[in-house]
């Protein structure tokens, strides 16, 4: 599948779906709407599926994309560039929080590397990192549909090889500056809002990334209606990639936890692309990188976990995922009213 | 072991241990902070332990509680109160939702009827459900120090057969009524802050059971340096064995993941007996019911998942258990800077 195979695919939710759904909560042993978002998650997740119950997920893979960027020589961050391969390595030996969150709700990792800086890159591998986008466009169209495509390819082989969630998950020194400027161009927030401390830097580190990201806005003016032209103009590789990854699996009606404000961007960018898109994806957490919120609000997603994490690489997303999951098992595993002998109020 | 023996047991967190893991979160591959509020979960739990990294959690349990309330006559409730019964006969079946909950993150369910009104009772029945709160004493004393008891010896058996968390859940018709009287006797909230919709009582049931829990407070003017008196006057036989739990998991230094209201009351009550056992406390959500939110305030404690449910049975607990052990999990198998050869900033 390439990308515009998975943009013709993009149905929108199935309303009988969820209507029957949200009629089954009625007969269900418990008090109508005690659930809370669980309720409404699992009716979405039925309106995905297109089936009441929805399937509950039982082999969910976190999607890591890793990638550099040329706008680290602005000095938007602390941390040497060479941390993003460093990081894919502990990773790929299963040393990271990610891969620590993972075992423990029973998901695989996979590490793409579409767009790391330096040698040797794999076949995914797009370019060594993007361009400065404070200076020049970030990637070339052909760069950016080059990196949404891999994205949908890796979700169609994890698809096809029996996964049935995927879990956005990011790694790449200095990505929360081109993930501020990509939540700016999609929502028309202003630099100083969707610009964050990223991994926690200074006040004065802060001021220099807000003012990079402002001055990436008022140089390419991307423009919302362009997605694809306002992703190469001030994104990344692994956003690129990310959206490609959400399209697909709102292709193929499978669930996407996003993490943060990575996902975010990158689900801004689906969006833009196929506005259905958004009916697969579920806001796994709400980092505490300010445009991750402002991405959610634009896209009308509540997160599902709220404990203050930074850290991407798809831990929030995979924090979530046993709640999704149980979201969807109230629907197959829950007795009724009848079924079980309990008297109603 | 008994509620004395429980008691003597119970010591505050080790400071060592929480020092060692501090000290293990600068060092591992991450930056500093970024796992928000489960850093902090992760200290607490080394602090339990009395060692870093702490166990993670592999054999949880949720002991629900079920209880009937005299107070049920006074119409606090639409629901029938042979319900509580009903229920427990489908937790039993594995057909409610915290047999849900519990199934996809791995826990074990145990119901123990400590007060179920009707026949016939099993031997931890202490009786068959309370007197009405608003007309006399709920219980006698030495009903509510059984029921402590039963918790007491109930969290004793399951930590002697292997179980490493004990998560709170509850059963019972009616039983926020009291749970919002004992919140109010152990805060000094007032019966209007503290008493909430519960299943979802229309507005006159509301004023009517806030009414109810008003009377019951100038009634019998429960005095929190009387732990035990205040629970057996306003309190239910649930409320008891759950305090009960807390403090042998307290002294057996497992964690106890709190549910929602009935929780909270509960370990207001085993926090008034035993101060230190709030470091066994892990809040695993917060409920709807607004006497849980005044519950974890006076407590200290932070809910790690908040979607508005308002369920009991344990089902928050449930959904937070994959938290607590994933915030264990970093302690042991995060890499570390220099074992993993990741640069720092």
């Amino acid at each position: 599948m390439r990308l515009r195979d998975a943009l013709d695919a993009i149905r929108p939710a199935d309303p009988a779906a969820m209507a029957a759904a949200r009629e089954r909560h009625t007969r269900l042993t418990k008090p109508a709407g005690s659930l809370g978002a669980l309720e409404d998650l699992s009716v979405r997740l039925a309106g995905l599926a297109g089936r009441c119950p929805p399937p509950v997920p039982e082999r969910a893979v976190v999607a890591v994309f890793a990638g550099d960027h040329g706008v680290h020589a602005r000095g938007v961050t602390p941390w040497p560039q060479e941390v993003t391969g460093q990081m894919v390595a502990n990773i790929v030996a299963g040393g990271a929080v990610v891969n620590a969150f993972a075992r423990q709700v029973g998901a695989a990792v996979v590490v793409v590397d579409v767009g790391v800086a330096g040698e040797p890159g794999g076949v995914r591998r797009v370019r060594s990192g993007t361009r400065d986008l404070s200076a020049t466009e970030a990637m070339t169209r052909d760069e950016a549909l080059a990196a949404l495509d891999v994205g949908v390819a890796v979700a169609d082989e994890l698809v096809a090889a029996g996964h049935d969630a995927l879990l956005t998950g990011d790694m790449g020194i200095a990505n929360t500056t081109p993930a501020a400027a990509l939540v700016a161009a999609f929502t028309g927030a202003a630099a100083t809002v969707v610009t964050g401390r990223g991994t926690g830097i200074d006040n004065e580190t802060l001021a220099r990334k807000t003012a990079v990201v402002a001055a990436a806005l008022a140089r390419h003016r991307p423009d919302r209606t362009d997605p694809v032209g306002a992703l190469a103009a001030v994104g990344g590789l692994e956003h690129a990639a990310i959206a490609g990854l959400i399209l697909a699996g709102a292709a193929h009606r499978v669930p996407v936890i996003l993490d943060g404000v990575s996902a975010g961007a990158g689900a801004l960018v689906a969006a833009a692309l196929a506005p259905d898109a958004v009916d697969a994806m579920v806001a796994g957490h709400r980092s505490a990188e300010p445009a991750a919120s402002v991405a959610l609000a634009h896209l009308g997603l509540s997160p599902l976990v709220d404990l203050g994490l930074r850290l991407g690489e798809g831990t929030g997303a995979a924090l979530a995922l046993p709640i999704v999951a149980s979201a969807a098992r109230v629907l197959r595993d829950v007795a009724t009213f009848d079924s079980a002998g309990v008297a109603r109020k």
